[in-house]
């Protein structure tokens, strides 16, 4: 939350200084991360890198009373992403169209963006809006949108295996907390938990900070091959500070290792969403695209859309909290102590093994209320075919991936269980 | 519904001289349409084509008052179909086994027929045969039974591609409208539609009018090589003039093509069912048997048998109507559609297309209701990988096929499509 | 029931002349069995033989009344089984911690045993332990604990075929009914059938009678080739007494033969239920194990551990019945005669057999209830295409298995059906 309040002010955009200036502040942490950038005007796949827009001020003022409204320097969220400078003189009728509110919060200002068309807009309380005295009023722009570039931060954490779990967040939007603070946050712990716990890893991990959708395209583009060569599974990190439920959107068929993953991950949780691919928004969207094809999901805790100070001047730090971007840290993590454990545990032995030989079973056999104690460590072992990953046992037993990954360690340690990665 | 009433008054059966009138009748509209004759006592398969069945006349009259009952000149479905020429005096006694009723409808007349056993009778309303008075009855049966031919239509119209979409409909019962004049009606006008909007066509259809189970048979045993080679899709129309609901039946598995056309044709319909081949009753029976293995389902708006006026004389002309053939002939041509857009859309851009730059997509980034103009586009693009149909796709998105064809051909005038058909 | 009777008294464990005793009662009946000895201290696996447990007479006797309690003598429950031998004096608190009882149940006398530590014990009721006199115990367990032999039997069967079914049950409970004696009971009537109805099997069957877990384990360790090889659906027979209701545990994914088998023969039961593996108990524990990975169910009337009686003195012979039994008997042999009809039925002619020529359809074309006659027969025919099993097809069609070995048994005869073996 220390991170968030720092970086919480800044203006993000696809391009432009704020995003800059908040790449520099996660690099600071973790060296591991390398910038990329993309000049104005680059082509990525369909899309081409826009003009870089940064922007110091822009208000509206009455003339007759002097009264600023809707001043960027009070909240980012009031000036129209991407707008134009301008700087001149509407009649209120004029000025109409050009302010964006929300009819059914109107004490909350949405957030607009016109990227990819030269356009000015404001963004007010509809409180505010209504009440806009009648008049000439001064339209103040202070923005420039010139040739630059498009910033981004990735990081390749080698294994032993070349195989890839990919994480990725975004990094384009101004002051909003749960959508998007929240995923680079956690993204950060992320790396800083990899680095700590693990010095050898077993997976390679790459993690990616870009601008949602043109830059995660910039991205792709870039290691496209590596990407479809290596990525087993990825996750998108959206929206992940909140302590409403836990939730995920599925690939397009719901059937690749990470849609396994993220359910075995939310095996146990009470309140929890699988969302069909129907609900994408985030750059999942770009991963699982018909001809990129990676295995990648997005999780959340309230996904994107679904809640509602989504998109607005209310998804704000009250929204976020330090436990919930606690729970998410422990979901991903669960995910990464799954991989560096097993990922197809194999049983050595025919039929069950005796587990009281080893003290991993209670001697005296005796039912309490149907349930063998030792009972979970022989669910696992049911599933330890080499086949099914340490997710997907999770998922059949419905036990908590954590408390799977842990048996599992405990075999391992008892000569039980290979792993049969090919 | 001009076609309706002059067919409805002939009296059809597997044989006979109703049929050919009614084949003749269609051929006038369509001359793609083809004669075919097979020979009374001719081996299809495991069945051989019978007799010939023509019939002038048949009633039943008591001797003592001279008033006759059961006269086929009134209504044809009072004679059993098939039943053998007679002139005889039975006490009513005697009779009552030879007249068949519904108990639960007292006012209506079965339809009932006795293809394959020599057999005579008559069908009456359950009041009016409770009512007959005692005494000796006349039964006369104008009717022969002789070594002759069975008919059937079929027309083939050639496209690019050599894989056919089959639609069939039967030609065998006398006076009722939903089961059977609406299915010939139906692909008359498909007929219709395909001959004027594809001058050009993709794909080839085959389209058949023959005898239900024996004159299916006898088609299918005439090109079973053909048909296996060929069909990729079929649908058998039957009961397709009513405006209760929209029902299909199943292929034995129901993952075929078929089966995927139908559902995606009933996306956003809201009275539907999608019935299991348990409940076959058309020629999907033939189509689909073990060795034969073709891909048809049965579309039908009531599926037969589970509407009360089945196979009675309530199926009349007041239970089609003009509002509900032309569904039914939405559902096909909107398939027909389908096909001729595009079977396998693939993408041609990695990541997601542009839309904007193309004026696809509103240009201000602005949720309302969750929803983004431009939004089922790429609904549709999410799922154009090549491998799933456009059926897959509507079936994937939930997005009525209509406007997934209409999204489709936008995207092929944009050059972001092609059909990966192999 | 009668051999129930006979054979209840005896005290089963895994090993000891109890054990012997049951085997040596069944092989009377059935000299197919043959004996299969495992020396104690011989490796199975992942497993060792335990020493061989033999017990005369075992109690607690208060020292100041000279009362006796848990008297092995007059329920072989109340001694925990494998305890070893003991003649000493104990305080009742140093006591208190050696008895086991069921809170919930306080005139039941639960079943435990301690086969892989040396330790001892005894079970009481509740209702008993709580009012024991306070004062010194005399604990006398007359038993021994020495090198001797592990016993089992099987018998095999063979058939035109070497593919073998597998049925299986165990034995090495002591005095309890529905677990443990309706399984061997059942199996003895099994086998009894067969050899009775089938002089010329077509497939091989393969009955096993053997302790429960380590002695499966050794009888899989010494047939596991033959048993990888050639075995194509088991069924292990647990709780098969009862007339509550019909079960069976699935493979661990639910989807092999065996699996098919069970669900057929279940169709039309009205109290059943289909368990998943995270509900194992018995020897499919062993047969499913990943590296054996055998298609074996457990079948049950009401499954262990879902029955308040399970492990306890009420497991008695009020709880299995001769109606329980035959219903059970009645499942196995319906999956036998259904194995031995026809395993892959395929059709002889191509689309529908004309079934009124053959007399195996009515003649009158008329609908009573939306089904016709013969319907069944059709609907059979409809799924014989040579890969459904005739368990597939009833489960297809949901006619129960009966009635579908009794059609495909009327189509063999009339040359419409041939079974598509490989």
């Amino acid at each position: 939350m220390d991170h968030a309040k720092l970086l919480f002010p800044i203006c993000r955009s696809l391009t432009g200084e704020g995003t800059r200036k908040t790449l520099n502040y996660f690099e600071k942490f973790n060296p591991e991360l390398n910038r990329l950038k993309f000049k104005s005007g680059e082509k990525v796949f369909d899309w081409e890198i826009p003009l870089e827009w940064n922007i110091n001020d822009a208000y509206i003022q009455n003339i007759n009373t002097g009264k600023k409204y809707a001043e960027f320097k009070k909240n980012n969220l009031h000036i129209v992403g991407y707008s134009i400078p301008l700087n001149d003189i509407f009649s209120l009728d004029e000025l109409q169209s050009k302010i964006y509110t929300i009819k059914d919060h109107p004490n909350w200002i949405p957030y607009v963006t016109s990227y990819y068309k030269k356009d000015w807009g404001f963004c007010l309380e509809e409180s505010v809006k209504s009440n806009l005295p009648k008049g000439k009023y001064k339209v103040y722009i202070d923005s420039t949108l010139k040739k630059g570039s498009l910033d981004l931060d990735y990081a390749l954490l080698k294994g032993h295996y070349k195989k890839e779990i990919l994480i990725s967040s975004y990094i384009c939007h101004p002051s909003m907390a749960n959508n998007e603070l929240s995923g680079p946050l956690v993204l950060n712990a992320v790396l800083d938990y990899i680095k700590n716990k693990y010095k050898n890893l077993r997976f390679s991990y790459r993690l990616v900070l870009a601008p949602e959708t043109v830059g995660t395209i910039a991205f792709i583009s870039k290691f496209e091959k590596d990407l479809k060569k290596n990525v087993i599974c990825g996750i998108n990190l959206s929206c992940v500070g909140d302590e409403r439920s836990f939730s995920f959107v599925k690939t397009p068929y719901g059937t690749t290792l990470a849609d396994d993953v993220m359910r075995a991950a939310l095996v146990g949780k009470e309140n929890k969403n699988e969302y069909s691919f129907m609900n994408r928004g985030s750059d999942e969207r770009q991963y699982c695209s018909p001809l990129i094809n990676l295995p990648v999901c997005t999780f959340s805790k309230s996904l994107f859309g679904k809640y509602p100070e989504y998109h607005t001047s209310k998804d704000n730090l009250e929204l976020i909290t330090e436990k919930g971007l606690k729970e998410s840290l422990d979901v991903v993590t669960s995910i990464i102590d799954g991989f560096e454990s097993c990922l197809y545990p194999i049983i050595n032995v025919k039929c069950e093994p005796q587990l009281g030989k080893r003290n991993l079973y209670q001697d005296l056999s005796i039912v309490k209320k149907g349930k063998h104690f030792g009972r979970s460590t022989l669910d696992v072992i049911a599933y330890c075919n080499g086949e099914n990953s340490i997710f997907d046992i999770s998922n059949l037993t419905q036990i908590p991936l954590k408390e799977v990954t842990s048996q599992i360690e405990v075999l391992k340690r008892n000569s039980l269980i290979s792993d049969n990665i090919k």
